[in-house]
């Protein structure tokens, strides 16, 4: 798998040399993509993929999710949303490039998202098919709409458990259950136990996080103990015990779907037995 | 043509509506999309499909057209922007739902009109291919790459007329392009004079604001006159005796481009004859 990291931020980056930019445009695309990230959605089609014997990786489709991942990133971090100065570390983009292109390279890297898909050397039902998983999973259907589901309800000190997780399953779980979809249709199967495992492990991944944050040893979080607590969390609506059942439930019902396809339950193990 | 228009907004109105969304949203996305808009963009699809003897109008291709205009309209006018309050005599879209909303929301139009375009009845190659010409005019190597350069290079003292051109030709030619590059890619047929008339139009169009913007009746261009007095424009470039000649010998060329397709040089003939 580690070969495969190396050789996509390659692709990203000769991908978005053969155009003829801005300096500043280049930088930026280059800059706000190549953010440490931990790759789990790429990884997360690659290994599926692999389990599903498919020997191509199949990198403009990995690279779109990456992309429309790191889009959302951007944007978010923009001073009228989550105002953050830092990410994993570095800058964020618009403290590096300023505000009015760190909206246009999240504009940028949307929309080449769907052009390196139109590209990518597939039959064109696939291709559409594939384009249709993306806008559904990343559109106001999903992450757009439970991100302005959260932005409206973030204040809200009696957020129901409900709409909580109808946030994170927005937000979240469905750009999760994409890579997974995008093996599916480049390999002709369908197993929808395996998209609504993607879907728990998403929300999985935001009860944990709460929990990290409550509960956990800060110094593996990178980031302050406690940082969120002003707002409706799963911390709040569970007690620390009902939590731990909760993600040792959810945990184990993830890892079970995920039996037949060995990679991808390695892959997911790790997000399951995370400490911070 | 009028029909088609307000079958147009109707058709927009149900698609937003066949989604469940947060209240706020589903009011930005149809507040930011009827903006009073001219529509000139599918009108320029539909003529030329007319000329070329299709007899559907493909709404969502002409829908996904105007959603990725109004899109690079409501990120355009974000105070990091262009920090505009009014367009076309209503709020921008942050002045009435928030900074927040008007990034997400623009996020969404970008990302449905990828979602229409993915679901119109026509051939999947020809799906892939719309969207491939999408991705080109609205992404780095167009729009967006404009953008860019725009939001560098405005306050260049020494800004070239080459530069100038190059700035609009992917800012706002190449989205003037689109729509004669869609109806050809449905209709089957490539005509290389028409897109290259269009890419001109584009620049004729801009040519035509700076100059009816310095000698214009400001009561017909319902703005200020001389509004962008500070900025390096065709205008500043060009004496007003020039730039008339310009304006003449382009508009007959772009006229005479259309002569075999009678829609849409009537279409076009309104714009190279407008006077605000």
């Amino acid at each position: 798998m580690q070969t495969y990291n190396g050789q996509f931020y390659e692709f990203f980056n000769n991908y978005i040399d053969s155009f003829e930019l801005e300096p500043t445009l280049k930088a930026a695309l280059k800059y706000s993509f190549d953010s440490n990230g931990k790759l789990f959605r790429p990884m997360l089609m690659w290994t599926m993929l692999e389990d599903l014997k498919v020997q191509n990786q199949y990198y403009e489709v990995a690279l779109a999710i990456e992309m429309i991942h790191t889009y959302s990133l951007v944007h978010d971090d923009l001073p009228a949303m989550d105002n953050d100065d830092y990410r994993r570390g570095k800058l964020t983009s618009h403290k590096m490039f300023g505000e009015d292109i760190a909206i246009l390279t999240g504009d940028g890297l949307l929309t080449q998202a769907f052009d390196l898909l139109a590209k990518v050397d597939l039959d064109p039902k696939v291709v559409v098919a594939l384009i249709q998983s993306f806008t559904e999973a990343a559109g106001i259907s999903g992450m757009i709409g439970g991100q302005v589901m959260d932005v409206k309800n973030e204040n809200d000190p009696h957020l129901t458990v409900d709409t909580l997780k109808i946030i994170h399953d927005k937000k979240t779980a469905m750009m999760i259950e994409l890579p997974i979809k995008c093996a599916q249709l480049i390999a002709g199967t369908t197993d929808s136990g395996c998209l609504q495992a993607a879907r728990k492990l998403g929300l999985f991944y935001q009860i944990q996080d709460d929990y990290l944050d409550t509960y956990g040893d800060f110094t593996k979080m990178g980031k302050s103990s406690g940082a969120d607590d002003a707002k409706v969390t799963y911390s709040t609506l569970y007690t620390k015990q009902e939590l731990e059942a909760y993600i040792q439930e959810l945990g184990s019902e993830i890892l079970e779907a995920y039996a037949p396809f060995p990679s991808t339950q390695r892959l997911v193990k790790t997000i399951i037995q995370r400490e911070g």
